[in-house]
């Protein structure tokens, strides 16, 4: 029996439209089964401006998906009038006017808890790469500096280690979980103590840096948290301290971070964040204390396929009346 | 009242004599109370040829103290009659003839297991470096192609890999535990299954490497383990495979392990030890998923206090008539 190759086309007006908001690659990811269930507005595959498009084709539009990297304003909010959600593939929310979503009556949804194991990894090896040495080893054996150099200098030991963990969420806790392991000793600053820890606690981001070989950074960028590593937290970090930041760039003041590096008045960093992506500062390329990564922490081979699970049954969830998966929670 | 600021020089015909064989440095790093307690003969200090040395000034020492990289073979103790005790510095014992040292009565003694975190640490580091793509990724950030280049590939996925640790001694039992929190699921190869252990026991390393995701070598380098890991070995451990070596370059076939590097029959490596240190196979300094170290695993600050310090408890054990403290065991 012959069987069509051809599904027939969806009826559009069954679909369920959904804006994409700063993804052009998104579409291309999605399987079959995703795109049946849903209509896509796109509006960088259109010639029109945002808000142009938005105005024309968006109007009735109740759900959005959007990247991390996509500013969603109350500018932006203004011209989607019938919005009542939003999915964002990040982890962070720094992108999306969260008191303007509020006051309209939006939800939002992120990607939970989807990366947290990832971001811990590169969290660790950051630490042990810049500890160890492990960049810099490998490019002094890659250019052939053994033979005629012989000893290479020594690494710092990880056993024993005062690990501070700025922000003791998902990420967080995955961080402190691996660097026990290493013989590490934890603490963490937060905005409360959490019950379910046993971790030594700060409420003070100063001190947590006075008692820390290493600080880690893992809480979300908010007003609260924007610059709260700043030049005074760096140096009570003091000349033996190594920071670590997988969470967003301007959760340090990087201007300060370069100068406290550059005049060695902290001994080194893994950055996977900066303030002004993809820019960093050139003042960081030389030096080898110093290991830099371009905002990768999440971005292992599975992670279009997970999340792209994620916002699926988020958007389900929505349109059935369900609650969602990973509703974004006010007390973090 | 004035103190004499200097000691009264030492009666040399008290203190034992140690000779030291290939440690130029070892000497210079000693502190004053060890150097109350011991003359040391260094042949490296001397014009002499080593055997002529030997012959005028050591016919009577009874301890040697020697480092990884100088071979003490059958003809070097048969310059060295009195000598009833070795003790290396390093973990491997590759470089001493033990069959010829157990017919002369020699006892040898070992760094023991003051290495085993820090080496277990640079394996662990290692291989999320290859898998995370760190320091490819540092390069690049520092070569300014991330505005230009956009997307950076992803990297693998740490969690949930299998890990063959090949040889569970107690450098290997520090990187099972480290991977474990990162939920990666261990299994080893060793001669004999480990009664104290609950991971998954291969006898034969062929089944291991099919088994693994990443096999992390950790084993002592024997007539046994030489070349051990050979081109078969690496066949089943797959163009998915990752392989980290810590323990000695020999273990490995290296040139079998540079072919299926280049020829991608494997998917990277992580290489701190090498067959011909310190020189290194040229062909892998371009390959940016193979992470080479210059056999620095052991190497961070404290190492040659830690070092010192067991080799004099060691050494002081052996004049009392005392147990070694860390004393080679046949049983590995």
């Amino acid at each position: 029996m012959a069987v069509p190759t051809q599904k027939p086309s969806s009826p559009h007006q069954k679909l369920e439209r959904i804006v994409i908001l700063g993804l052009p690659s998104f579409l291309k990811r999605q399987d079959k089964e995703f795109s049946s269930k849903f209509q896509f507005l796109s509006p960088s595959e259109s010639n029109l401006p945002l808000e142009q498009f938005l105005e024309a084709e968006a109007q009735n539009t109740q759900a959005a998906v959007c990247s991390g990297g996509f500013k969603i304003s109350a500018e932006v909010l203004r011209h989607l009038p019938s919005l009542r959600l939003i999915v964002t593939l990040s982890a962070g929310l720094n992108h999306i006017d969260l008191s303007e979503c509020r006051k309209r009556g939006i939800s939002v949804a992120n990607a939970g808890n989807i990366f947290s194991a990832d971001v811990a990894d590169l969290a660790v090896g950051m630490i042990i790469d810049v500890m160890r040495k492990i960049s810099a080893g490998n490019r002094f054996v890659k250019t052939g500096l053994w033979p005629k150099q012989g000893n290479f200098p020594l690494g710092s030991k990880l056993g024993g280690k005062q690990v501070g963990i700025v922000g003791l969420g998902s990420i967080g806790v995955e961080v402190a979980k691996r660097l026990e392991a290493f013989g590490c000793k934890i603490s963490y600053y937060s905005r409360k103590k959490k019950p379910f820890s046993s971790y030594s606690f700060h409420s003070n981001i100063h001190e947590l840096a006075l008692a820390s070989d290493i600080l880690v950074i893992c809480c979300a960028l908010t007003e609260q948290t924007r610059h709260m590593i700043n030049r005074e937290v760096l140096l009570a970090l003091g000349k033996e301290g190594l920071i670590v930041n997988v969470a967003r760039g301007a959760i340090i003041d990087e201007k300060e971070l370069v100068q406290c590096l550059v005049q060695q008045e902290i001994a080194g960093a893994g950055l996977d964040v900066f303030e002004h992506e993809p820019h960093v500062p050139r003042e960081l390329f030389g030096l080898d204390n110093v290991v830099l990564s371009p905002h990768s922490a999440a971005l292992t081979e599975g992670v279009f396929r997970n999340s792209n699970e994620l916002v699926t049954e988020n958007l389900e969830a929505f349109f059935s009346n369900r609650p969602l998966l990973s509703p974004v929670l006010d007390d973090e």
